[in-house]
């Protein structure tokens, strides 16, 4: 099954309706409501031996559950107002493995202020399927969706890359909420994703949703101590997944302003800019400029 | 893994938090929200093995996975908006399964104006898991818990009970929707449950929640065709689950209007009242009154 051939084919299929904004294929759903701000919908699925191994504390399972929900919500500029989680769980284990989900989950539900709100617990023969959905609200209906930036705009990106599923940074990431809320008072984002299949692949996904080529500074690329112990650092911080930092453009005439008064403990690197589509993906490295290698994660099924 | 103590578990150990009108351990959450109606989020999970068999088709699979969304929904008193969904399969499946699911999910969809905003898919080893999360509003932030009834009240229940797994109702039942509406224009509904468990343990649910007792008169429960051809057709109606009918209390004053005015083509059936909590659960037959055997339904694993 092609993954990514199926989700154009849902949203090929999927009937629009008034008052939906942003429908399936961005990081979140954005629904118009009653009021000023819009409702902002995102859910992922994290399966034992796909996204987690099966000796895992489960601590950390519903901690990474709620979490990677979070990091679309950041990429939407959206702000977390609830989560609701399901369970599928084979009944001869044993109970303490949906309590310590659940307490992980709900410790970031509480540092994240995304309080659970409801869900479901069911039984499965097999591996552990749990779900969570994160509903959160964007102030004035303005959000960050993929497809905001123009060609010229710069690119920067949070934190470092590279080596996540090594480091065990997959498990103990902190969403990007705070610097989304830095970034969003500023004004100058023009479309946003957030980092799950590697920079090159997410690159990709923001630049056809915008309709721009990108190159890439191969210097500029933050490089995260797991990725510059590997074998080929450049290719663990372009193709390692689940990084969940943000990715984002900005107006060309802020991007000099938001690096100087950038004042989060966060690193922030501009790593490049947007190009005219026909450009395609490259990378400016010390050899000159080459196409970006299309790498990106697929989570293996183990 | 005892699912009830786990929801329990859970409902004491998930902090509260402002604007959370109904948290965990209802039909659906219920938040407050900018404007007059509070965001309603709902969801639940249905797994091969357990909540259908491995041929099952995987529109009817679809369809069913929205529509008992929706059926807690009505039992809020919620008209929907939105749904997301994400879907749990073996890499080996061909992706017509994920598209047929993807077709009767949106066929529920269309037919009950709850759009598919977003959802996830995901790979597993093990059994198909599909997560239905559904948004609904709340027009005036007026909702039915299952809490809201008191002794005194009458109780009532849409449709036909009992024998929906062997008729085939589970996977084509029209959530009650129109009932909803129908019932909240009249404005005397005190407390609502879709019965999922069966009537026996559902009407437990209400009970518990609302601090009261009841009394079923055996001869007022509507049985299925599947329920009259079943061995035990009262312990068919009692115990079977996925009827996806709605059980409420109206105040007493409301229900003889209510029944004589009741006009859609579902039928409305008054099967008894609610009683002080220490009379617990009783069954008024031709032998007399007797505690309501405790019969109710738990998915097998298969």
């Amino acid at each position: 099954m092609a993954e990514l051939d199926l989700i154009r084919y849902i949203r090929e299929h999927t009937p629009g309706a008034p008052g939906v904004l942003v429908g399936p294929g961005d990081d979140a759903a954005v629904l118009a409501w009653a009021g000023a701000d819009a409702v902002v919908l995102a859910t992922d699925a994290v399966v034992e031996g796909t996204h987690f191994a099966s000796g895992a504390a489960p601590e950390v399972v519903g901690w990474k559950a709620l979490c990677e929900n979070l990091s679309d919500l950041a990429a939407m500029g959206a702000e977390p107002v609830a989560c609701t989680a399901t369970l599928a769980l084979r009944p001869e284990l044993p109970e303490s493995f949906a309590r310590g989900f659940h307490a992980g989950l709900v410790r970031a539900a509480e540092r994240f202020a995304c309080p659970l709100v409801g869900g479901d617990v069911v039984t499965t023969a097999g591996p552990i399927v749990a779900t969570v959905t994160v509903l959160g609200r964007a102030p004035g209906s303005a959000v960050w969706t993929r497809g905001g930036a123009r060609a010229g705009d710069t690119l920067f990106v949070t934190g470092e890359l590279g080596g996540s599923l090594a480091s065990g940074k997959h498990f103990s990431f902190v969403p990007r909420l705070e610097e989304m809320r830095a970034l969003r008072e500023r004004g100058c984002v023009t479309a946003c994703i957030d980092i799950s299949d590697g920079l090159a692949r997410d690159l990709g996904h923001l630049c056809r949703e915008s309709s721009t080529g990108a190159e890439i500074e191969q210097a500029s690329i933050p490089l995260s101590a797991a990725a510059r112990a590997a074998a080929d650092p450049l290719a663990s911080a372009l193709g390692d997944g689940e990084d969940f930092e943000l990715l984002f453009a900005v107006q060309p005439g802020s991007a000099d302003a938001l690096a100087r008064e950038w004042s989060l403990a966060t690193p922030l690197a501009r790593i490049g800019r947007l190009t005219p589509p026909e450009e395609g993906l490259r990378l400016a490295g010390p050899g000159g400029t080459r196409p970006l290698p299309d790498l990106g994660y697929e989570h293996p099924v183990g």
